[in-house]
């Protein structure tokens, strides 16, 4: 697998475009287009959140529905969640755009946005954006870097990536993009994501795969515990790569599903890093844990606590706030088999071994945790299982961004 | 029922004490001591946390064990939690300092601590501390209230409050303190709370009484969404009061117990009005629930959410953040069912009605969020249980509190 420049337009057969639509913001662009020549198999996992975002409820349909995916339209600046049937309608208006511009049925046009909740989208304007951004549809690697510059809200870098492996001797290619950095907390699935490739899938598989992977990806960051109504991830296969269909979980389905992993967990560790106020990224690494359930249960508590955040932030050792954490995520344990580490470029130092408190060097923690990516190393000695967690430090940015968001 | 100065020393028989034993505060007292001349029956809850504190495991087994309680002495600055045996000898040494000076059996004196995790205290202080408040003991509302201040950690105010109230023509008092304030999201009991009476009860009706009252409202707040290794609520009643022992659920118990919810709401609210860095308390209010544990687990969800403290603090009426908290809650729900309003001293406004977002009137919604107590008022239309939950704002003094909380 060779890492490559680019992002949702590098897969054969796939074009984008982005526009200034003036949703929201001003003087910037708002509007993403994500368009794939043929039409794709698709796999979508989506928020758990009961209050669901139209465009949620939208995709879903098309994803559980087993018809092909073609487009996708994406907006910043509002999320049209809590928006009701008018919400909705906002949906279906935009597909209709593309159907009505590119002559693809808009049942296959799937809607995607991002930004205040509970307030309507001005159809007219997202109307005006689809056929703007239809006329200037493009399969450079530019057209599909500005696409992941349109979505962003509270980000402050754009997020994509892009690889390249073989399947039977035929190239496949697979390039995502995606964006945060405030309520993130997936359950099932990230804020918004999407990928395309150009591999030959079946659609079953395709779901299998991209499920499995978002789980250890996608669903193992945190940047405030605040699990989105909008939460969307999309993968398109259009087939252009020529393989040989997959359709067995063979060697080739575990190929693509290691490119998959790569992306995902690329694009998952930049979303965390780029959380709301962020100044570090936040890495947890439970190890030697009971089940996998645990490790995860575990991992995820710690990136998950405020106190540890603000820990983080001060890149203060006080590791009691770690050990609280995990005590109270609902695994069960022994913190007399424990063995708490803190580590970075700059050292990795133990500070409680098995039950009890360690007179650790302040100075050589310090030092670790200045450093902009600090992991909190857990050795549970009890089983062989182990997950990793993303977040971010806890920052005065953080409350600032969000006590003013809609001013 | 009377509401009456004081705290833990206005029932009958109950003496409180503090000093400067200097466990890691400088220039403020930092233990306190309370009394009872004779032993009582006590009923107490603790931490859900696995990790539990020393002194937790060692209430716990006093609690459990059926036998009287008689004292409780307690320190700040450090929490005794992640101290291995050591910690629990901390406990025994302090306890049987307590028989040496009083003379009462040590297995009935209980210990409590809260400050830093991970760190051991110095025995030798402790002891010498329990030696120092042997000696001054006293039944003063003034020693109750120093006692009440000697446990504050980042605390900002002290908490108590006291009641009294009559069980057939006896006069029954009853009093408590209690502490903040961060890392608190009690389950099973708060940070740290002490109530003592003078009622004569019967151990399994007071803890039965104490579960519940407990469980609506200490149980409800939430400053930062950690629970503590450390929360403890004991509750002591020495009979002194004289009335006929409370061995029913008659009206006499329901006396006492809402004399109990009384003290522990109040004690609660302020808990969460005090939360680190808080400048309001902020209180969620759902009716109409379909069931009581749905109205507890959204009224939790909506005071726990981060991005709903950030919008407090910055006097935002962004509703969107509300019913994204319920949402991903756990309880099941049809946002077309739901009326969500702010309400607040200044007066009410309804921001969403049925699955649509009202154009409410901004300048109305900033003039009720700027109140002290601002609370988000659920109608869910679904059913007629209720409950209220109640935390406070996200603010930089949070961050600045956590950042560098051991330096």
């Amino acid at each position: 697998m060779e890492v490559i420049k680019g992002g949702v337009t590098v897969a054969e057969g796939f074009k984008a475009a982005s526009c200034e639509a003036n949703i929201k913001y001003k003087d910037r662009t708002d509007m993403a287009f994500v368009y794939s020549e043929v039409p794709c198999v698709c796999a979508g996992t989506f928020t758990s959140n009961v209050v669901k975002a139209a465009c949620v409820q939208w995709d879903k349909q098309i994803v559980d529905s087993g018809k092909p995916m073609q487009a996708v339209v994406i907006n910043s600046g509002i999320a049209n969640a809590c928006t009701g049937k008018e919400g909705f309608d906002a949906c279906e208006a935009t597909a209709k755009a593309v159907e009505k511009s590119l002559g693809v049925d808009y049942a296959s046009v799937a809607v995607a946005s991002t930004g205040v909740i509970g307030m309507q989208l001005p159809v007219d304007k997202l109307v005006a954006g689809v056929e703007k951004m239809s006329k200037t549809l493009d399969g450079s690697i530019e057209a599909g870097t500005d696409a992941s510059k349109a979505i962003m809200t509270t980000d402050t870098v754009n997020k994509e990536v892009a690889v390249s492996f073989h399947i039977a001797g035929k190239k496949v290619t697979l390039g995502g993009m995606s964006k945060g950095s405030g309520m993130i907390h997936p359950n099932m699935c990230t804020m918004l994501a999407f990928l395309t490739t150009d591999i030959a899938i079946e659609k079953s598989l395709l779901q299998e795969a991209v499920s499995e992977v978002v789980s250890d990806t996608f669903n193992m960051i945190t940047v405030d515990g605040d699990t989105s109504t909008n939460d969307t991830l999309l993968c398109m296969a259009n087939g252009k790569a020529g393989n040989d269909i997959v359709k067995d979980k063979n060697d080739d389905y575990e190929t693509f599903k290691n490119a998959l992993f790569y992306v995902c967990e690329f694009l998952a560790k930049k979303m965390a890093a780029d959380g709301e106020g962020a100044s570090k990224l936040f890495e947890a690494k439970v190890v030697n844990a009971k089940t996998k359930e645990d490790a995860k249960t575990l991992s995820r508590a710690i990136v998950g606590s405020n106190l540890s955040k603000a820990a983080i932030f001060g890149c203060d050792a006080n590791f009691g706030r770690f050990l609280c954490a995990m005590g109270y995520s609902g695994a069960q344990f022994d913190q007399n088999d424990v063995e708490l580490f803190f580590e970075s470029k700059a050292g990795r130092i133990e500070v409680f071994h098995k039950g009890t408190p360690l007179d650790f060097d302040e100075d050589k923690a310090l030092e670790i945790m200045k450093e902009e990516t600090v992991t909190v190393f857990v050795d549970m000695h009890e089983g062989d299982a182990e997950a990793t967690a993303w977040g971010c430090d806890l920052t005065y940015d953080y409350v600032k961004i969000n006590a003013d968001y809609r001013s």
